[in-house]
Protein backbone atom coordinates (compact mmCIF):
# COMPACT_ATOMS: atom_id res chain seq x y z
CA UNK A 1 0.00 0.00 0.00
CA UNK A 2 1.12 3.41 -1.23
CA UNK A 3 1.77 6.05 2.31
CA UNK A 4 0.56 8.75 2.53
CA UNK A 5 3.35 10.60 2.10
CA UNK A 6 4.12 8.60 -1.38
CA UNK A 7 0.44 10.05 -2.51
CA UNK A 8 1.10 13.66 -1.61
CA UNK A 9 4.66 13.34 -3.41
CA UNK A 10 2.91 11.61 -6.19
CA UNK A 11 -0.03 13.90 -6.55
CA UNK A 12 1.77 17.18 -6.15
CA UNK A 13 3.63 16.01 -9.23
CA UNK A 14 1.43 15.05 -11.27
CA UNK A 15 -0.69 17.94 -10.76
CA UNK A 16 2.11 20.52 -11.24
CA UNK A 17 1.28 20.83 -15.07
CA UNK A 18 -2.39 21.81 -14.26
CA UNK A 19 -2.42 25.73 -14.03
CA UNK A 20 0.11 26.66 -16.70
CA UNK A 21 -2.26 24.22 -19.24
CA UNK A 22 -5.40 26.69 -17.55
CA UNK A 23 -4.38 29.55 -17.92
CA UNK A 24 -2.78 29.83 -21.41
CA UNK A 25 -5.72 28.14 -22.86
CA UNK A 26 -8.33 29.69 -21.27
CA UNK A 27 -9.11 32.44 -24.61
CA UNK A 28 -10.61 30.20 -27.01
CA UNK A 29 -12.33 27.50 -24.83
CA UNK A 30 -15.00 24.87 -26.83
CA UNK A 31 -18.01 24.21 -24.75
CA UNK A 32 -19.56 21.05 -24.66
CA UNK A 33 -23.02 20.00 -22.38
CA UNK A 34 -23.34 16.41 -21.53
CA UNK A 35 -25.75 14.28 -21.55
CA UNK A 36 -27.00 16.04 -17.93
CA UNK A 37 -26.54 19.54 -19.02
CA UNK A 38 -23.40 20.16 -17.62
CA UNK A 39 -20.26 21.69 -19.04
CA UNK A 40 -17.41 19.73 -20.47
CA UNK A 41 -14.19 21.39 -22.39
CA UNK A 42 -11.24 19.61 -24.42
CA UNK A 43 -9.01 20.69 -21.00
CA UNK A 44 -11.39 18.40 -18.95
CA UNK A 45 -10.53 15.53 -20.94
CA UNK A 46 -6.65 16.62 -21.39
CA UNK A 47 -6.46 16.63 -17.71
CA UNK A 48 -7.61 13.70 -16.99
CA UNK A 49 -5.83 11.62 -19.78
CA UNK A 50 -2.76 13.39 -18.62
CA UNK A 51 -3.42 11.87 -14.86
CA UNK A 52 -4.44 8.45 -15.71
CA UNK A 53 -1.71 7.88 -18.32
CA UNK A 54 0.51 9.10 -14.86
CA UNK A 55 -1.35 6.84 -12.43
CA UNK A 56 -1.46 3.60 -14.93
CA UNK A 57 2.01 3.64 -15.83
CA UNK A 58 2.83 3.87 -12.56
CA UNK A 59 0.55 1.59 -10.63
CA UNK A 60 -0.60 -0.60 -13.50
CA UNK A 61 -2.62 -2.63 -11.04
CA UNK A 62 -4.62 -0.25 -9.58
CA UNK A 63 -8.24 1.29 -10.99
CA UNK A 64 -9.05 4.41 -12.13
CA UNK A 65 -12.93 6.42 -12.23
CA UNK A 66 -12.70 9.12 -13.76
CA UNK A 67 -15.63 11.65 -14.60
CA UNK A 68 -14.79 12.20 -17.86
CA UNK A 69 -13.58 8.56 -19.25
CA UNK A 70 -15.16 4.93 -19.00
CA UNK A 71 -13.88 3.00 -16.02
CA UNK A 72 -10.61 1.44 -15.80
CA UNK A 73 -10.12 -1.79 -13.73
CA UNK A 74 -13.13 -0.95 -11.59
CA UNK A 75 -12.97 -3.86 -9.30
CA UNK A 76 -9.31 -3.07 -8.16
CA UNK A 77 -8.51 -3.32 -4.69
CA UNK A 78 -6.96 0.36 -4.96
CA UNK A 79 -8.31 2.84 -7.41
CA UNK A 80 -8.16 6.13 -8.08
CA UNK A 81 -11.34 8.68 -8.39
CA UNK A 82 -10.43 11.98 -10.75
CA UNK A 83 -12.12 15.22 -11.26
CA UNK A 84 -9.97 17.18 -13.74
CA UNK A 85 -11.99 20.33 -13.67
CA UNK A 86 -14.24 20.77 -10.20
CA UNK A 87 -16.34 23.67 -10.89
CA UNK A 88 -16.83 23.10 -14.56
CA UNK A 89 -19.16 26.07 -14.89
CA UNK A 90 -16.98 29.26 -13.19
CA UNK A 91 -14.12 27.42 -15.33
CA UNK A 92 -16.08 28.25 -18.45
CA UNK A 93 -17.13 31.69 -17.42
CA UNK A 94 -13.47 32.52 -16.01
CA UNK A 95 -14.12 32.54 -12.65
CA UNK A 96 -11.31 31.30 -10.85
CA UNK A 97 -12.70 28.92 -8.00
CA UNK A 98 -11.99 25.60 -9.99
CA UNK A 99 -9.69 22.90 -8.84
CA UNK A 100 -8.78 19.67 -9.96
CA UNK A 101 -9.29 16.48 -7.36
CA UNK A 102 -7.56 12.81 -7.05
CA UNK A 103 -8.60 10.63 -4.59
CA UNK A 104 -7.42 6.75 -3.97
CA UNK A 105 -9.99 4.51 -2.17
CA UNK A 106 -9.08 0.63 -1.36
CA UNK A 107 -12.08 -1.57 -0.87
CA UNK A 108 -14.35 1.78 -2.02
CA UNK A 109 -13.52 3.20 1.29
CA UNK A 110 -11.90 6.78 0.60
CA UNK A 111 -7.94 6.45 1.99
CA UNK A 112 -6.33 9.33 0.80
CA UNK A 113 -7.54 12.93 -1.05
CA UNK A 114 -5.86 15.47 -3.03
CA UNK A 115 -7.05 18.76 -4.63
CA UNK A 116 -4.89 21.34 -6.54
CA UNK A 117 -6.24 24.98 -6.87
CA UNK A 118 -4.32 26.25 -9.96
CA UNK A 119 -5.65 30.03 -9.69
CA UNK A 120 -5.30 30.32 -6.10
CA UNK A 121 -1.25 30.10 -6.27
CA UNK A 122 -1.49 26.57 -7.75
CA UNK A 123 -1.79 25.50 -3.90
CA UNK A 124 -2.95 22.09 -2.95
CA UNK A 125 -4.54 19.96 -0.27
CA UNK A 126 -3.88 16.66 0.74
CA UNK A 127 -5.19 14.50 3.44
CA UNK A 128 -5.45 10.77 4.78
CA UNK A 129 -8.75 10.93 7.23
CA UNK A 130 -6.67 12.18 10.38
CA UNK A 131 -4.59 14.56 8.92
CA UNK A 132 -4.89 17.58 6.17
CA UNK A 133 -1.90 19.30 4.26
CA UNK A 134 -1.90 22.60 3.13
CA UNK A 135 0.90 23.13 0.78
CA UNK A 136 2.83 20.33 2.84
CA UNK A 137 1.52 22.20 6.16
CA UNK A 138 -1.23 20.64 9.01
CA UNK A 139 -4.20 22.60 8.70
CA UNK A 140 -6.60 22.38 11.85
CA UNK A 141 -9.99 23.89 11.84
CA UNK A 142 -10.88 26.05 14.59
CA UNK A 143 -13.73 25.52 16.81
CA UNK A 144 -17.01 27.21 15.14
CA UNK A 145 -17.31 30.67 18.39
CA UNK A 146 -20.11 32.47 16.28
CA UNK A 147 -22.69 33.07 13.70
CA UNK A 148 -21.85 36.51 13.37
CA UNK A 149 -19.30 37.16 10.95
CA UNK A 150 -19.31 33.90 9.90
CA UNK A 151 -20.03 32.12 6.22
CA UNK A 152 -21.75 29.37 4.78
CA UNK A 153 -21.52 28.54 1.52
CA UNK A 154 -23.00 26.14 -1.25
CA UNK A 155 -22.30 25.54 -5.25
CA UNK A 156 -26.04 26.24 -5.97
CA UNK A 157 -28.13 28.25 -3.06
CA UNK A 158 -31.30 27.53 -5.02
CA UNK A 159 -30.76 23.65 -4.88
CA UNK A 160 -29.56 23.78 -1.61
CA UNK A 161 -33.30 25.49 -0.20
CA UNK A 162 -35.60 22.55 -2.42
CA UNK A 163 -32.95 20.09 -0.71
CA UNK A 164 -33.27 18.24 2.65
CA UNK A 165 -30.40 20.32 3.79
CA UNK A 166 -32.49 23.85 3.39
CA UNK A 167 -33.85 23.80 6.42
CA UNK A 168 -30.03 24.04 7.77
CA UNK A 169 -28.62 26.28 5.25
CA UNK A 170 -31.83 28.52 6.27
CA UNK A 171 -31.15 28.16 9.88
CA UNK A 172 -27.35 29.39 9.90
CA UNK A 173 -28.60 32.31 7.83
CA UNK A 174 -31.16 33.17 10.39
CA UNK A 175 -28.64 33.21 12.78
CA UNK A 176 -26.78 35.97 11.42
CA UNK A 177 -24.08 33.97 8.60
CA UNK A 178 -23.90 35.34 5.43
CA UNK A 179 -24.42 32.92 2.25
CA UNK A 180 -22.28 32.79 -0.40
CA UNK A 181 -21.77 30.36 -3.42
CA UNK A 182 -18.40 29.97 -3.20
CA UNK A 183 -18.93 26.47 -4.28
CA UNK A 184 -17.66 23.40 -5.58
CA UNK A 185 -14.43 21.98 -4.50
CA UNK A 186 -13.34 26.04 -4.03
CA UNK A 187 -16.01 26.15 -0.73
CA UNK A 188 -14.32 22.74 0.79
CA UNK A 189 -11.04 24.42 0.70
CA UNK A 190 -12.25 27.30 2.45
CA UNK A 191 -13.54 25.40 5.06
CA UNK A 192 -11.07 23.21 5.55
CA UNK A 193 -8.50 27.07 6.00
CA UNK A 194 -11.57 27.85 8.82
CA UNK A 195 -12.87 30.56 6.61
CA UNK A 196 -16.15 28.99 6.47
CA UNK A 197 -18.32 27.54 9.12
CA UNK A 198 -20.40 24.93 6.74
CA UNK A 199 -20.53 23.76 3.38
CA UNK A 200 -24.12 22.46 2.16
CA UNK A 201 -24.20 20.30 -1.13
CA UNK A 202 -26.54 17.95 -2.50
CA UNK A 203 -26.13 15.51 -6.16
CA UNK A 204 -22.80 14.69 -5.65
CA UNK A 205 -21.13 12.78 -7.96
CA UNK A 206 -18.01 10.10 -6.48
CA UNK A 207 -15.25 12.34 -8.18
CA UNK A 208 -16.68 15.71 -6.97
CA UNK A 209 -16.60 14.37 -3.19
CA UNK A 210 -14.53 11.19 -2.50
CA UNK A 211 -11.29 12.89 -2.74
CA UNK A 212 -12.14 15.37 -0.41
CA UNK A 213 -13.66 13.32 2.53
CA UNK A 214 -9.84 12.15 3.51
CA UNK A 215 -8.97 15.99 2.98
CA UNK A 216 -12.20 17.36 4.79
CA UNK A 217 -12.05 14.25 8.21
CA UNK A 218 -8.18 15.23 8.46
CA UNK A 219 -8.55 18.75 8.70
CA UNK A 220 -11.45 18.44 11.41
CA UNK A 221 -14.48 18.88 9.43
CA UNK A 222 -17.71 16.75 10.77
CA UNK A 223 -19.33 15.41 7.23
CA UNK A 224 -22.84 14.79 7.53
CA UNK A 225 -24.56 12.49 5.29
CA UNK A 226 -28.45 12.72 4.13
CA UNK A 227 -30.14 10.16 2.31
CA UNK A 228 -27.82 7.30 0.73
CA UNK A 229 -24.85 6.91 2.72
CA UNK A 230 -22.99 7.51 -0.65
CA UNK A 231 -22.25 11.25 0.30
CA UNK A 232 -23.75 12.50 -2.40
CA UNK A 233 -26.11 15.12 0.03
CA UNK A 234 -23.59 16.64 2.55
CA UNK A 235 -23.16 18.82 5.12
CA UNK A 236 -19.87 19.83 6.16
CA UNK A 237 -19.21 22.02 9.04
CA UNK A 238 -16.39 22.56 11.59
CA UNK A 239 -17.21 20.55 15.15
CA UNK A 240 -20.88 21.44 16.96
CA UNK A 241 -22.15 23.05 14.16
CA UNK A 242 -25.01 21.24 13.20
CA UNK A 243 -26.27 20.73 16.66
CA UNK A 244 -27.31 24.29 16.54
CA UNK A 245 -28.58 24.37 13.44
CA UNK A 246 -31.00 21.23 13.99
CA UNK B 1 -11.39 68.13 -18.89
CA UNK B 2 -9.11 64.73 -19.08
CA UNK B 3 -9.73 62.43 -22.15
CA UNK B 4 -10.59 59.37 -21.68
CA UNK B 5 -7.67 57.80 -23.27
CA UNK B 6 -5.85 60.13 -20.77
CA UNK B 7 -7.96 59.44 -17.80
CA UNK B 8 -7.41 55.14 -18.70
CA UNK B 9 -3.70 55.51 -19.24
CA UNK B 10 -3.66 57.14 -16.02
CA UNK B 11 -5.67 55.01 -14.20
CA UNK B 12 -3.19 51.58 -15.61
CA UNK B 13 -0.53 52.99 -13.97
CA UNK B 14 -1.24 54.22 -10.96
CA UNK B 15 -3.50 50.68 -10.29
CA UNK B 16 -0.27 49.02 -11.47
CA UNK B 17 1.03 48.18 -7.92
CA UNK B 18 -1.94 46.63 -6.27
CA UNK B 19 -1.80 42.92 -7.73
CA UNK B 20 1.57 42.64 -5.57
CA UNK B 21 0.77 44.38 -2.69
CA UNK B 22 -2.81 42.68 -1.92
CA UNK B 23 -1.15 38.88 -2.45
CA UNK B 24 2.62 39.55 -0.78
CA UNK B 25 0.16 40.79 2.37
CA UNK B 26 -2.63 38.28 2.15
CA UNK B 27 -0.79 36.26 4.96
CA UNK B 28 -1.08 38.19 8.10
CA UNK B 29 -4.21 40.24 7.68
CA UNK B 30 -5.64 42.20 9.99
CA UNK B 31 -9.52 42.63 10.05
CA UNK B 32 -11.43 45.52 11.18
CA UNK B 33 -14.95 46.40 11.70
CA UNK B 34 -16.20 49.59 10.45
CA UNK B 35 -19.61 51.34 11.89
CA UNK B 36 -21.77 49.55 9.60
CA UNK B 37 -20.49 46.08 10.23
CA UNK B 38 -18.55 45.45 7.21
CA UNK B 39 -14.81 44.60 7.09
CA UNK B 40 -11.63 47.27 6.32
CA UNK B 41 -8.26 45.79 6.54
CA UNK B 42 -4.79 47.69 6.57
CA UNK B 43 -4.60 47.15 2.82
CA UNK B 44 -7.55 49.41 2.18
CA UNK B 45 -6.52 52.61 3.77
CA UNK B 46 -2.76 51.88 2.03
CA UNK B 47 -4.30 51.08 -1.53
CA UNK B 48 -6.48 54.17 -1.28
CA UNK B 49 -4.24 56.80 0.11
CA UNK B 50 -1.29 55.82 -2.46
CA UNK B 51 -4.19 56.29 -5.17
CA UNK B 52 -5.28 59.48 -3.45
CA UNK B 53 -1.68 60.42 -3.52
CA UNK B 54 -1.31 60.49 -7.17
CA UNK B 55 -4.62 61.70 -7.85
CA UNK B 56 -3.97 65.20 -5.67
CA UNK B 57 -0.22 65.46 -6.92
CA UNK B 58 -1.62 65.33 -10.62
CA UNK B 59 -5.03 66.93 -10.13
CA UNK B 60 -4.87 69.57 -7.61
CA UNK B 61 -7.98 70.77 -7.99
CA UNK B 62 -10.05 67.84 -8.26
CA UNK B 63 -11.94 66.45 -5.60
CA UNK B 64 -11.64 62.93 -4.30
CA UNK B 65 -14.57 60.47 -2.51
CA UNK B 66 -12.77 57.46 -0.84
CA UNK B 67 -14.41 55.29 1.03
CA UNK B 68 -11.76 55.00 3.59
CA UNK B 69 -11.16 58.67 3.98
CA UNK B 70 -12.80 62.14 4.62
CA UNK B 71 -13.95 63.31 1.36
CA UNK B 72 -11.38 66.05 -0.54
CA UNK B 73 -12.34 69.59 -1.94
CA UNK B 74 -16.29 67.61 -2.47
CA UNK B 75 -17.41 70.70 -4.10
CA UNK B 76 -15.19 70.80 -7.05
CA UNK B 77 -16.38 70.39 -10.92
CA UNK B 78 -14.58 67.09 -11.25
CA UNK B 79 -14.36 64.30 -8.42
CA UNK B 80 -12.83 60.96 -8.16
CA UNK B 81 -14.50 58.17 -6.39
CA UNK B 82 -12.18 55.89 -5.00
CA UNK B 83 -12.73 52.32 -3.64
CA UNK B 84 -9.57 50.73 -3.09
CA UNK B 85 -10.61 46.58 -2.40
CA UNK B 86 -13.94 46.28 -3.44
CA UNK B 87 -15.12 42.38 -2.48
CA UNK B 88 -13.61 43.41 1.11
CA UNK B 89 -15.35 40.40 2.43
CA UNK B 90 -14.09 38.07 -0.25
CA UNK B 91 -10.57 39.60 0.42
CA UNK B 92 -10.33 38.72 3.85
CA UNK B 93 -11.76 35.30 3.55
CA UNK B 94 -8.97 34.92 0.50
CA UNK B 95 -11.79 34.40 -2.16
CA UNK B 96 -10.00 36.20 -5.20
CA UNK B 97 -12.76 38.11 -6.68
CA UNK B 98 -12.05 41.33 -5.44
CA UNK B 99 -10.84 45.02 -7.27
CA UNK B 100 -9.90 48.55 -7.22
CA UNK B 101 -12.48 50.90 -8.43
CA UNK B 102 -11.49 54.55 -9.96
CA UNK B 103 -14.44 56.49 -11.10
CA UNK B 104 -14.25 60.71 -12.52
CA UNK B 105 -17.38 62.53 -12.28
CA UNK B 106 -17.86 66.12 -13.97
CA UNK B 107 -20.71 68.03 -11.80
CA UNK B 108 -21.43 64.83 -10.08
CA UNK B 109 -22.53 62.92 -12.96
CA UNK B 110 -20.45 59.61 -13.61
CA UNK B 111 -18.04 60.64 -16.82
CA UNK B 112 -15.10 58.02 -16.46
CA UNK B 113 -14.92 54.44 -14.59
CA UNK B 114 -12.13 51.94 -14.59
CA UNK B 115 -11.78 48.73 -12.29
CA UNK B 116 -9.07 46.74 -11.80
CA UNK B 117 -9.06 42.84 -11.05
CA UNK B 118 -5.72 42.27 -9.60
CA UNK B 119 -6.51 38.28 -8.95
CA UNK B 120 -7.81 38.05 -12.93
CA UNK B 121 -4.20 38.47 -14.10
CA UNK B 122 -4.45 42.14 -12.99
CA UNK B 123 -6.95 42.51 -15.99
CA UNK B 124 -8.66 46.10 -16.42
CA UNK B 125 -11.83 47.90 -17.73
CA UNK B 126 -12.24 51.15 -18.39
CA UNK B 127 -15.07 53.10 -19.87
CA UNK B 128 -16.61 56.25 -20.33
CA UNK B 129 -20.40 55.56 -21.02
CA UNK B 130 -20.07 55.07 -25.08
CA UNK B 131 -17.20 52.24 -25.20
CA UNK B 132 -15.64 49.75 -22.49
CA UNK B 133 -12.17 48.38 -23.07
CA UNK B 134 -10.66 45.36 -21.27
CA UNK B 135 -6.99 45.74 -21.66
CA UNK B 136 -7.45 48.23 -24.43
CA UNK B 137 -9.46 46.18 -26.90
CA UNK B 138 -13.25 47.31 -26.89
CA UNK B 139 -15.92 45.02 -25.42
CA UNK B 140 -19.31 44.73 -26.68
CA UNK B 141 -22.46 42.33 -25.02
CA UNK B 142 -23.77 40.01 -27.35
CA UNK B 143 -27.78 40.26 -27.04
CA UNK B 144 -29.37 38.02 -24.66
CA UNK B 145 -30.21 34.84 -26.55
CA UNK B 146 -31.81 32.28 -23.77
CA UNK B 147 -32.18 31.61 -20.15
CA UNK B 148 -31.21 28.25 -20.21
CA UNK B 149 -27.51 28.03 -19.69
CA UNK B 150 -27.48 31.46 -18.78
CA UNK B 151 -25.83 32.66 -15.41
CA UNK B 152 -27.56 35.49 -13.24
CA UNK B 153 -25.21 37.25 -10.48
CA UNK B 154 -25.68 39.43 -7.17
CA UNK B 155 -23.31 40.06 -4.03
CA UNK B 156 -25.96 38.60 -1.49
CA UNK B 157 -28.81 36.67 -2.09
CA UNK B 158 -30.84 36.81 0.81
CA UNK B 159 -30.58 40.88 0.19
CA UNK B 160 -31.48 40.43 -3.47
CA UNK B 161 -34.84 38.12 -2.47
CA UNK B 162 -36.17 40.39 0.14
CA UNK B 163 -35.66 43.38 -1.39
CA UNK B 164 -37.84 45.18 -5.03
CA UNK B 165 -35.35 43.60 -7.23
CA UNK B 166 -36.33 40.29 -5.59
CA UNK B 167 -39.08 39.51 -8.62
CA UNK B 168 -36.75 39.87 -11.18
CA UNK B 169 -34.30 37.43 -9.76
CA UNK B 170 -36.90 34.77 -8.98
CA UNK B 171 -38.35 35.25 -12.44
CA UNK B 172 -35.21 34.61 -13.95
CA UNK B 173 -34.21 31.57 -11.77
CA UNK B 174 -37.78 30.10 -12.91
CA UNK B 175 -36.66 30.72 -16.74
CA UNK B 176 -33.66 28.48 -16.22
CA UNK B 177 -31.32 30.79 -15.13
CA UNK B 178 -28.56 29.63 -12.66
CA UNK B 179 -28.02 31.91 -9.72
CA UNK B 180 -24.38 32.52 -8.88
CA UNK B 181 -23.01 35.33 -5.83
CA UNK B 182 -19.69 35.70 -7.74
CA UNK B 183 -20.49 39.64 -6.96
CA UNK B 184 -19.23 42.87 -6.21
CA UNK B 185 -17.06 44.53 -9.23
CA UNK B 186 -16.57 40.78 -10.32
CA UNK B 187 -20.37 40.70 -10.99
CA UNK B 188 -20.25 43.42 -12.93
CA UNK B 189 -16.92 42.56 -14.95
CA UNK B 190 -19.00 38.89 -16.25
CA UNK B 191 -21.34 41.21 -17.34
CA UNK B 192 -19.51 43.11 -19.48
CA UNK B 193 -17.63 40.33 -20.40
CA UNK B 194 -20.84 38.88 -21.71
CA UNK B 195 -20.69 35.69 -19.39
CA UNK B 196 -24.01 36.59 -17.06
CA UNK B 197 -27.02 38.21 -18.33
CA UNK B 198 -27.92 40.11 -15.09
CA UNK B 199 -26.40 41.45 -11.99
CA UNK B 200 -28.86 42.77 -9.18
CA UNK B 201 -27.53 44.43 -6.23
CA UNK B 202 -28.71 46.96 -3.57
CA UNK B 203 -27.92 49.30 -0.91
CA UNK B 204 -24.74 50.58 -2.69
CA UNK B 205 -23.05 53.07 -2.12
CA UNK B 206 -21.35 55.87 -4.50
CA UNK B 207 -17.73 54.06 -4.02
CA UNK B 208 -19.35 50.32 -5.29
CA UNK B 209 -21.20 51.92 -8.66
CA UNK B 210 -20.49 54.98 -9.67
CA UNK B 211 -17.09 54.07 -11.24
CA UNK B 212 -18.55 51.33 -12.94
CA UNK B 213 -21.69 53.44 -14.21
CA UNK B 214 -19.35 54.51 -17.51
CA UNK B 215 -17.91 51.49 -18.15
CA UNK B 216 -21.57 49.35 -17.96
CA UNK B 217 -22.67 51.65 -20.63
CA UNK B 218 -19.75 51.40 -22.77
CA UNK B 219 -20.03 48.12 -22.83
CA UNK B 220 -23.91 47.85 -23.95
CA UNK B 221 -25.62 46.91 -20.84
CA UNK B 222 -28.71 48.58 -19.20
CA UNK B 223 -28.94 49.62 -16.26
CA UNK B 224 -32.35 50.38 -14.38
CA UNK B 225 -32.60 52.06 -10.82
CA UNK B 226 -35.32 51.57 -8.33
CA UNK B 227 -36.54 53.39 -5.73
CA UNK B 228 -33.70 56.81 -5.47
CA UNK B 229 -31.95 57.62 -8.98
CA UNK B 230 -28.35 57.24 -7.04
CA UNK B 231 -27.80 54.19 -8.29
CA UNK B 232 -28.20 52.53 -4.67
CA UNK B 233 -30.60 49.85 -6.38
CA UNK B 234 -29.74 48.68 -9.78
CA UNK B 235 -30.30 45.61 -11.84
CA UNK B 236 -27.84 45.77 -14.41
CA UNK B 237 -28.24 43.72 -17.65
CA UNK B 238 -28.55 42.50 -21.21
CA UNK B 239 -30.52 44.67 -23.55
CA UNK B 240 -33.63 43.31 -23.43
CA UNK B 241 -33.50 41.42 -20.80
CA UNK B 242 -35.07 43.08 -17.88
CA UNK B 243 -38.75 43.26 -20.36
CA UNK B 244 -38.82 39.64 -20.13
CA UNK B 245 -38.69 39.40 -16.41
CA UNK B 246 -41.97 42.09 -15.71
Amino acid sequence: MLSFEEFTKFCVNITEFIAGKLSEQRDDLTICYKNDGTEVTPLDFLIEDELRNCIASTFPEHGILGEERSPHNPEAKFKWILDPIDGTLGFTKGVPLYGTLIGLTEQNEPKYGFLRLPMITNCWISGNGSVALLNGKPLEVKQHLSWQKSLVLTTDQQTIEASVIGKFWEKAISLGATGRTWGDCFGYYMLCRGEAELMADTGLKPYDIIPLVPILLGAGIELHQFGNSDYSNILACKPGVIEQLR
